[in-house]
């Protein structure tokens, strides 16, 4: 039950995203400007299309040729970013709209956000783009990215890489932050938009975009205020008919309220309500910034049918942690079957616990451990599986042979530490192949704690991912949302992502 | 009002903790059993007396000669760790014993934690340490840390640094996991427990210990369990009034209870009463495994004499999203007085928002944002005081400009990256020391999340400590536990730490 989009906007913010030519108004090559920083990361990201830096006063900017005007680039101008001083920007509205620029961006700030003279300042750029038949992302904003395109275009220098999770922020820190996080933990992002003001293009439309791009696997969202609340939810629906929706919204309590007001104007109601409708929506909600990029993670794997999780753990105490973990976020933890019982009792020592968490009491084969995690994610019993340690203790075992060699160089000499490095690297390497034919083989989510020092919460196996973080609170976390989300989709009949 | 404890177990853990010699029974080069593990990380952290490896089928372990008995040492023997199979290490203490050996530390697992039949052993065990005139940590333990005295005995290769925050944790892989992320986020390290089965040394007699432990500055537990609920009570309240004691207790609920039994054989009982007699007696009781080493870094501040929080932000995003978290986590935002809005508007552009979280409004001159910072840490009207993105922004800076040099080499040259890199990294460490500098002056805690990629949580400036947090959640939940801390010691009419 898709709900009528305006066609028009929706071909509006594919143009956003994918211009051929883009030029920054204001550009500078002082490294410390607005100017600079969005020509620094357009270059750096490899855009392919022309960049043309507009700035009266230099001949070229960061080595590019620059021109007084827009008027005078040699060629077409899809896509504009504004960072001029405000009293310039409407003047340069125009002149864009002269040169048949399709869309612009307003870094500018200055506007609504300082109050009324501000806010009627805002109406009359809102009113010179339309009048040049252009969209505008702003004022006020961070920016932008389309990873696809190349386009990265934010005030932020985070590059992460080009992948399939997509992300509406009312914040420009907060949205650039997050954009920090997925660089460092590997999560590749599509597209990105730092709404600012929400003159014009606001977090409804973009949503609606992103529940129809085909590209865009997740949508996170960061959201401090709507204006039109009814229709910010039907595009939260429908968004989440297509694609996992993570929310994280703030001015949840009272003095948030507050804060969110002082900051944007933007009126934010009651949390209780509004995380009633959006749960009622399919969306999951957070309320931790570092759960958006946890959750978006989630969305490489299939969804869980129900509320039942194994634990495989490779040591007692952690599994009792993410027991409690699970307990305390809505999930089961049903015992083992006797069938799979019966089939761990070939494979394990006889004083296992036959219970789960599924304790591998130190098994470090991981032949053996592998065949013990496909008996519990085969068994009807479970709908998803958590494991503890069976990622990275490959890598635990390669620390400590590196701090052998260097205490005791001739007992364990270079040609043994490389040649074990090689078999630990093959055997991590084989548990994350298996991992993903498990997955695939039996279409139930693994999510992974690893015990170890890597940031990467997506593991790249070929062209899958496994998904691994670093504690089991995110990893509980996650799994909870992600069968929240599947037990929406269930309920409304909707067929399987 | 100190609780009696037994000075001779006091002394014996004295001892165990700080060994002049030790040795390894089952020593061994195999790189991928414990014995090799204990020798490779007690070699590696440098332990200064003599280390012994036993095992009568080798020469020498790891380069150092072996003995083939304890007996054979050519020194004396202060504490011995063993590795040996479960049927030869009853006779194993009777030689230690013989050798005048003051504590063992048995990794050997099988005893209680299998059955009845292990228990009968582990009886065995403990008559035959006892008999021996020694004391017994374990058995079926990860073993333990005394960094100050360069003791790194565990099984896990972590090498947190040397510093103040002790631990004990009823789980080995847990704690080891907490260890390493001690060292990834430079958190130091005095000693660490091991428990295990608590055979004979449980967690209440090293609680008692490290209470009166004058280079432990915060106590770190993981519990799953204990046999003497009222003396562990007795023992978290005594260290409470000394330190700052962060718990983390598993089996919460029926289902991590069960999975606890079935690891340790630990009864847990109600977590409800547990968890409130823990708060009545100043415990900060976590449910995350990271909250522990994340509280720990909290003992490196002065404590708040209340509630009262000010945000300090260099985004509006930031601030909106922190103000809930406080509010979730019972704290205060009050707003700024008469006396701080005053002063502000002198350093602050003419439309900032005169509340509290205090924007400085993309403000990125360090001076004026340290100034600004000053007001509200000295005023009256708060206790703590919570800085968003202060940290970590000139790094954000000097990636832009690494960046611009890369795309354009010959208008941002070399030397001028240096010149801003110096000027950058020089501003970082002027803002850390201005906020060392204000803690001490205003005997106030200043909390800070550096948005970037810095995983350290301890910054050191000198012999002091900035507290940086990677996110907001983090950094507002430690606050939370702080200030329940400080109420507690200031309802016991405790002084102040």
């Amino acid at each position: 039950m898709d709900v009528p989009v305006d066609a028009q906007v929706m071909q509006k913010i594919q143009e956003l995203c994918y211009p051929q030519s883009v030029a920054v108004i204001g550009a500078s090559d002082n490294v410390l400007k607005w100017g600079s920083f969005l020509m620094v990361n357009l270059l750096s990201g490899k855009f392919a299309g022309p960049i043309y830096p507009i700035n009266p006063k230099a001949k070229k900017v960061l080595g590019v040729a620059c021109y007084p005007d827009i008027a005078a680039c040699p060629g077409p101008v899809d896509l504009a970013f504004i960072t001029l001083p405000l009293a310039q920007v409407v003047d340069a509205i125009a002149k864009c709209a002269a040169k048949g620029v399709k869309n612009v961006v307003v870094i500018t700030s200055g506007y609504s956000e300082t109050g009324e003279e501000g806010a009627r300042l805002e109406r009359e750029l809102v009113k010179a783009v339309h009048a040049g038949g252009m969209r505008l992302l702003g004022p006020n904003t961070m920016g932008m990215m389309s990873t696809h395109q190349k386009l990265y275009s934010t005030g932020s220098n985070a590059v992460p890489p080009q992948g399939a999770i997509s992300m509406i922020s009312q914040s420009g820190n907060l949205g650039a932050q997050v954009m920090t996080w997925a660089e460092e933990q590997n999560v590749g992002i599509n597209k990105f938009f730092g709404t600012g003001n929400e003159a014009d293009l606001n977090c409804t439309d973009l949503l609606n975009y992103l529940a129809h791009d085909n590209t865009t696997r997740a949508i996170l969202l960061y959201i401090e205020g709507v204006e039109d609340g009814k229709a910010f939810l039907q595009a939260a629906r429908n968004a989440a008919e297509h694609k996992p929706v993570v929310l994280l919204k703030s001015g949840r309590t009272d003095i948030g309220a507050k804060a969110a007001a002082s900051h944007t104007g933007a009126m934010s109601g009651s949390f209780a309500v509004f995380e009633g409708a959006m749960r009622q929506a399919g969306v999951i909600v957070v309320r931790q910034p570092m759960d958006l990029i946890d959750g978006a993670a989630g969305s490489y794997l299939p969804m869980p049918r129900g509320r039942r999780v194994a634990i495989v753990t490779l040591g007692g105490g952690w599994g009792v942690v993410a027991s409690d973990l699970c307990r305390e976020n809505g999930l089961k933890l049903p015992p083992l079957p006797a069938d799979v019982v019966a089939a761990l009792d070939k494979l394990l020592p006889s004083f296992w616990s036959r219970q789960n968490p599924l304790d591998l009491v130190g098994q470090i084969n991981p032949e053996i451990y592998c065949r013990a995690l496909e008996e519990v994610v085969k068994s009807d019993a479970f709908d998803s599986v958590l494991t503890l340690g069976l990622l990275g203790s490959s890598a635990f075992v390669a620390g400590t042979i590196v701090s052998a060699h260097q205490v005791a160089p001739e007992t364990v000499t270079m040609p043994m530490v490389e040649q074990m490095m090689a078999i630990t690297g093959a055997i991590e390497q084989n548990v994350r192949e298996e991992i993903v034919r498990l997955i695939k083989t039996y279409r139930k989510p693994i999510v992974n704690v690893a015990l170890n020092r890597n940031p990467q919460i997506l593991l790249a196996v070929g062209n899958d991912y496994v998904v691994s973080y670093s504690t089991p609170e995110k990893a509980v976390r996650i799994l909870a949302g992600m069968t929240q989300f599947q037990n929406w989709r269930t309920a409304m009949g909707l067929p399987d992502l």
